[in-house]
């Protein structure tokens, strides 16, 4: 009982033990995160299309509730950019940026997401996110840093623009280039370059000055908070707003209000699809970046729990003024070089947060979009790597195909139909490279018991016993192919007095296959030609012994191929290759 | 040129050697196929809800196309019951029964049919049918035959009903049997008691009285026509259709007409995914009877080739008054038995069916409906072979949940739900069994140097050395789950200073596994303990060797895993094991 209360409650282990030394790190790594997150979270509510309170709201209760269920020490829950854009891409089709609609259909999703996720980790499903493989990822995060950046350059320029796709976007922007508001675009430029040079440049001076790496590190992080206070007040100073500079305005001083999500079946159907797309996306990322962490402390974490942490910080930010949340990248990584022990230190940032929600949104009032454009931008492009284009053109073509389709697709047709021609277009591979498996025609290594491929080793065969090893299970996709190929060799060869299936690489038959060998051994039965198995897994061995086939077969099954070996060549064959 | 002219002109190659005897052979079965295919085209026509002369029609020009295109000697192409179920369902969607409009999108689908095999076949996608699995095709043949004798109540009883699904269709038949014509219903049942009877105790009786097997055989597949002539003369002679039995009526005395399929964009995109679903299905069913009895005269058939020949018999019955045809079972078995040696066989059955499109249709004025019905219900009925549940549920439960949601869903829902169903369940458990593989722990069989798992064999070990043979190949629905594995195992047992992983049923390891073997090999090197591989396969090898992996790798690559144990085990444990 307890076990299983500590199982969904990863909070009683950690709590139990928890103590001065750990309270004094995570309040230290706390501090750090909550300046840190104070204009992310604003930037990424400006992406998501959403007032900028909505991104504060989104840290606080959401990485609280992950504190209690979540199984990963160090990771930071909250807006994140590639689910920030997902939110924009599916709220935006469903109601205009800016109405009370879009807000309300925002928390929809994250309780739509939140449910999705919990009913995927009580039924223990983390499996699933699998089916993303790392090229689809990799060509989809991508993909999506180059969408972001382009989407925030109408902040930098201080024009109108709208759309979901590259080319939309690109159009969009030409479009209204006439209007650009060069003071914008200057305090744009200005940041965005002030925030590369802190990103690349910074930190080896940092070092040079005699700081500590971990503190240059932080420092560097710091970055962003650097460019907003300067800007907001030049905007204050100069009384940037009257001369056509977009700026955040008022926020509400507040900690995060109840809210209500919609919950009308027609919002429902149209934000079904788009939430299990943001769950699963959402989920990849945050899992990937509590195992790295974890890998480094040797601790673990338990992909399905972490369904369940997340799933409750989706509820939660639907119900407090929030949007969809996940386990970002950034955060988690400066929350753990900070030296947080526990999830507490995610609790402590969530009070600083709302700390500031409270006490600090009115010096936000003359800070320029622009620059909360410009650390998005920075941002993500370092998201964008499009080396692994090379990596697995080098590799493998159908991993290429799947990045450069999932790119390809992502930019021009939108998210939601890049990530899904992705994970379609790898299956699809899968399935097309195991429907025409390797099959090698083997033989014995010469002063070994090994068999090996004739045409890449030399060995010693027979020409009376023919030895093929598929290198495949054997399923619907490939029974037939198998059944062909032996046929077709049989038939070309008239020496071939016995046919044996070395199965050490086929890990199933299925009962399609079963079907196909039946009909194998047929045909050499009326042949007189012995069909035998060599070195058949236990697992698919099991499965054999429940049909007739062991009983109909025109041949035995051997334990070893080498004994296969002993068995149907001629002493003298044998004595040759010892 | 020649050789690539005789590929797709397969007449070339055996026209070139037609003989006397040959042409006599395939004269004869051209008459015992030609009077069975009367009654059983007129039938298949009603079931496709058509005018019967359209059954007749699309026996003509088909299987004359397939006789020059196709690679079956024996196979006879034409309407066959489970297209004319899928014809039904799929036009029924876009017109009314008895319309033209049906008829000519009848017409439609017969071409996009025709032009989707053509393509299929000219690419050489053939593979694609092999993603329906035997237990599918069996599930969906047998609900379809279910779906079939249901919608055939009707005309035995008599009355009006219609519907897609087993429910619908029974419903129907319930809100109509208070008007039961009872002279229709004696007529249905006598038939079809008297074509069960043909079927099951003709043949022995015939063999009692003298014949030969062949001759019975034959006999006994004339059994419809029997019926047939019976109840039209019973009917003309009692002018059974003034008392309220359904007649075929007047059929043109006409050659195939020919006619222009709608080739409006509205009705094109319609009929794509039937169309689609047709095709395959009929190809699937095609091949399989071409196959089995190829085999038994040691012929080939070429499966791309086949997707051409029925492509152009269906092309063929779009312009002729047609609709979707295939290579039928029950047809094909008829013309091999009776002696067909080439496809010229079937050239003979098509003028002989258009000598009775002329001649012989003013005979079949006074069939009742019902008859037809009966010889549907009877053809259909030993396509039903539920034992396919008890044959996967033995062998295996994924198997099984294929069948049963093929079966299930077909009758619910329909045919074209249910086949779709069917064959994405078989991928998906497909991928779920791969998602999570077995991973066996090997040790050495004494006296051998063969490696078997330590939990079912006698084996030696060394607490060293960590011996794992994943069985699978290593693709990113798996990558994660080795990586975990291994970790969790170290973990638990701190003696281990090397892992081998026995690669002899890996047959890929694809991007997504790369990385994850980079990460765990990080993960051991940091923990001092070796990384190998053993056993690695041509193909698996050559692809690493174009990476950093073998280089980075904290261990050596094995030829055979027992060179790995004698390298990695010390001499006593080496000596003590031989």
């Amino acid at each position: 009982m307890l076990t299983s209360l500590r199982q969904y409650l990863p909070i009683l282990s950690w709590g139990a033990r928890y103590d001065r030394n750990a309270l004094s790190n995570d309040l230290i790594a706390a501090v750090i995160v909550t300046i840190m997150l104070i204009p992310q979270s604003l930037a990424y509510a400006l992406l998501a299309g959403l007032p900028p309170e909505a991104g504060i709201y989104a840290s606080i209760v959401p990485i609280m509730l992950y504190s209690v269920f979540g199984t990963s020490r160090a990771l930071a829950v909250g807006p994140v950019a590639v689910v920030s854009l997902l939110t924009a891409s599916a709220v935006g089709q469903v109601a205009d940026a800016g109405t009370a609609g879009y807000a309300v259909a925002a928390l929809t999703l994250a309780l739509l997401s939140g449910v999705f996720l919990l009913v995927l980790g009580l039924f223990r499903l983390g499996f699933l996110a699998n089916f993303l493989s790392h090229p689809v990822i990799a060509g989809f995060i991508t993909a999506s840093g180059i969408l972001i950046a382009a989407s925030q350059l109408k902040h930098i320029l201080g024009i109108q623009a709208s759309g979901h796709t590259l080319v939309e976007t690109l159009i969009s922007l030409g479009e209204h280039i006439g209007d650009v508001n060069v003071i914008t675009l200057v305090i744009g430029v200005l940041a965005t370059g002030f925030l590369f040079w802190v990103r690349k440049g910074l930190k080896p001076l940092l070092r040079k000055a005699g700081l500590g790496p971990r503190m240059a590190d932080v420092l560097t992080k710091a970055g962003p908070v650097a460019a907003v206070v300067a800007t907001t007040l030049v905007a204050w100073g100069l009384g940037l707003q009257d001369r056509g500079v977009s700026i955040v305005g008022s926020v509400p001083q507040s900690l995060p209000p109840f809210t209500m999500p919609g919950l009308g079946l027609d919002l429902i159907r149209q934000l079904a699809v788009p939430a299990v797309l943001i769950s699963i996306i959402g989920f990849v990322e945050s899992v990937s970046v509590a195992q790295t962490l974890a890998a480094k402390k040797r601790q673990r974490i338990d992909p399905n729990q972490e369904l369940i942490g997340l799933g409750a910080a989706n509820i939660g930010a639907a119900f407090t003024g929030g949007y969809p949340v996940t386990g970002g990248f950034a955060r988690s990584v400066v929350n753990f070089d900070a030296g947080a022990e526990t999830p507490a230190a995610g609790a402590f940032t969530a009070v600083g947060l709302a700390i500031a929600a409270v006490a600090l949104t009115p010096l936000v009032y003359y800070l320029p979009n622009a620059t909360l454009a410009a650390t998005i931008v920075v941002a993500v492009l370092s998201l964008v790597d499009v080396s692994i284009l090379k990596k697995t053109w080098r590799y493998s073509r159908s991993d290429f195909a799947a990045v450069a389709a999932t790119i390809v697709l992502t930019l021009v047709l939108g998210v939601e139909i890049g990530v899904a021609s992705g994970v379609i277009l790898s299956i699809v591979l899968h399935l097309y490279k195991t429907s025409q498996p390797h099959v090698a025609e083997v033989g014995l290594v010469p002063g070994t018991q090994h068999f090996r491929n004739v045409n890449r080793h030399e060995v010693h065969t027979d020409p009376t016993l023919l030895t093929l090893r598929p290198d495949e299970s054997l399923y619907f996709v490939n029974a037939r192919f198998l059944e062909d190929l032996i046929t077709d060799r049989i038939a070309r060869d008239a020496q071939v007095k016995n046919v044996v299936l070395m199965c050490s690489a086929m890990n199933d038959i299925d009962y399609s296959a079963l079907e196909s060998l039946e009909a194998l051994n047929e045909r050499l039965k009326e042949l007189g030609i012995g069909l035998h198995l060599s070195e058949v897994k236990g697992p698919v061995m099991d499965k054999l012994k429940g049909t007739h086939f062991p009983d109909e077969m025109n041949g035995r099954v051997f334990l070893a191929q080498y004994d296969a070996w002993r068995a149907l060549t001629d002493d003298s064959t044998v004595r040759a290759a010892e």
